[in-house]
């Protein structure tokens, strides 16, 4: 039988613990995984693009383990009252090939979004960086906050969104939690003052939600919604204000901001700066920029997470997903077994 | 929700319909699949190598459904007690994204594999065959002379397999059903008379599990086994004696039959063959050979040919691996709602 955790299981899970709990000892997981990046079988993301979004597959394996996730991204979804991005992920043992666990990843990429860049901010931003601004109010603009509040103590948000609704929203969500949350005209309000900005819009195109001129020294640029081709969200001006730190190199040149610049504009993959092979910050003045697009290790950390969390309590059902002949070789005779009456 | 078809609910839609029917009635559907083949969005398959196996994801989609197939291969698994290929597979709705039906597909995949072998054969082999050799009696096999009865009318096999335990299994599964069955002792004997050839073995190497010599005039050659890098079965020498046929010919290259020759080896997509653009078979004295390596179409004709059937039955169960909030903005909101008492 192979594990599954589905919508209601993740949202008692995440009720039971709390989001803030969740994603930083996730985050934890993920720097570990990214510590060992040389032990994974990294690929592309395989992507099938519609005139309406795009579907992908992105798969990841160490030598024990294979995690794989299904990730949709409609940007048109909301105003037909679907949600822009939905997933669920397989985690599968590399011995034999049976997957082991299924489950729902619309809610667990949001927490491993937002607990990547949080991770990868600890490092980055400037320590004493008490503001965060925040460009676009979607789904995932609560779990950035939190994140970051849990990891980086971040308390303080100034929030833009071209809806009106979404930014209200976020404040309804986040102002009785204890945030301070103040609501900008634009993103160079939102942006003024703030030590951390958060670009997280949903836009399938190659916009300027944050201009070269709302970029002021010592900022950590978190750009999020830049991730897939010909949907990015930074002024490229920005790109030379500091240095670039990506995931995976291939695939940010084909989903991420850099690919707005030549195909050998220089970046930093950030496992490197973890494992010290390479700087991170290197001033409080200098701008740190994370082209951050989503890569299938946070989705393998993000499963493995959950699944040793949920392993032998009631969040974590099972479903007949693997035949299981008694003989391997007599798949045929395994189908001419009477049939339990339901 | 998310429809789901498991494998109790698998065995009793067989049980229901019987494999024959099933697999005729899905070759009929692959063949229509197959005739609209430009209208899919294709790619090769992305696979995970390791030392044990491979696992793969199959993606396709046409303008308004999406399929990926899981799937892998671990040759060592039977003798631990494992399957060698284990499966399932995911439609999707392209215009929002959502997958919309999760199924097991170990069985479905042996269906459809035989429906593909069989659908191909009508057209490429003799009108007149009438005995089909099996080299291989693994847990595809009997799949196999149940889809060419169906569809071709074959009743006469003769069987080789290393393993003498598998052989006498394909017996004692197809005698009873109305087969005659020999046993061989070697591929060669049981290619003699053959007006078929079907091999459709496990091990991961480069074989010869028929030679150059066991083919004789007018023989169609269904081989199944070749289906990864390094995984092939026929002596080279025999792709030399007919036209060689495939399904999608990037894909074929690198896990086919052909892997083993020159890179521009020429090979025709079977679809073509369908839509009268290039010769099927043009003698009865001709060889013919399909180097089957299994596509990602054949996946989503089966998996749509089985949603269509079970739709409203109680073999289609729901299961919640999507995310549904109110307002698809507010995901944060929808984890802080009352999680019902189980």
């Amino acid at each position: 039988m192979t594990a599954f955790v589905g919508v209601t299981d993740m949202v008692t899970w995440i009720a039971r613990h709390g989001a803030e709990t969740i994603m930083a000892e996730m985050a934890d997981t993920i720097e570990a995984d990214f510590r060992r990046w040389e032990s994974f079988d990294k690929s592309e993301r395989v992507a099938n693009h519609t005139p309406f979004g795009v579907i992908e597959l992105m798969p990841i394996s160490d030598p024990d383990l294979y995690a794989f996730k299904y990730v949709n991204g409609h940007p048109f979804n909301p105003v037909r009252g679907f949600q822009t991005v939905t997933a669920f992920g397989v985690l599968a043992d590399v011995h034999n090939g049976y997957p082991v666990f299924l489950a729902e990843m619309t809610l667990l990429t949001a927490l491993r979004t937002a607990a990547t860049s949080a991770m990868v901010a600890r490092t980055l931003a400037r320590p004493d960086s008490q503001v965060m601004a925040m460009i676009g109010a979607g789904s995932q603009a609560e779990f950035q906050a939190l994140a970051f509040r849990a990891v980086l103590g971040i308390r303080t948000l100034r929030v833009y969104d071209v809806d009106e609704a979404a930014s209200a929203k976020l404040v309804r969500n986040l102002a009785p939690r204890g945030f301070e949350v103040t609501v900008c005209a634009s993103a160079s309000e939102a942006a003024a003052g703030a030590d951390i900005v958060t670009t997280c819009t949903a836009d399938k195109a190659v916009a300027q939600v944050l201009t070269d001129a709302d970029v002021a020294p010592g900022m950590h640029i978190n750009t999020i919604g830049g991730d897939c081709p010909g949907k990015t969200e930074l002024d490229p001006r920005i790109l030379e204000r500091g240095p670039v730190f990506v995931e995976y190199t291939p695939q940010t040149r084909i989903e991420g901001e850099i690919q707005n610049v030549a195909p050998d504009f220089p970046v930093t993959e950030f496992w490197r700066v973890l494992n010290g092979l390479d700087d991170g910050r290197t001033s409080p003045e200098q701008i740190t920029i994370f082209d951050s697009v989503g890569f299938a290790i946070e989705d393998f950390s993000a499963l493995r997470h959950l699944r040793a969390s949920v392993a032998g309590t009631e969040l974590s059902r099972e479903i007949d997903l693997v035949a299981a002949p008694e003989d391997p070789k007599d798949l045929f005779g395994f189908t001419t077994v009477p049939v339990p009456v339901a």
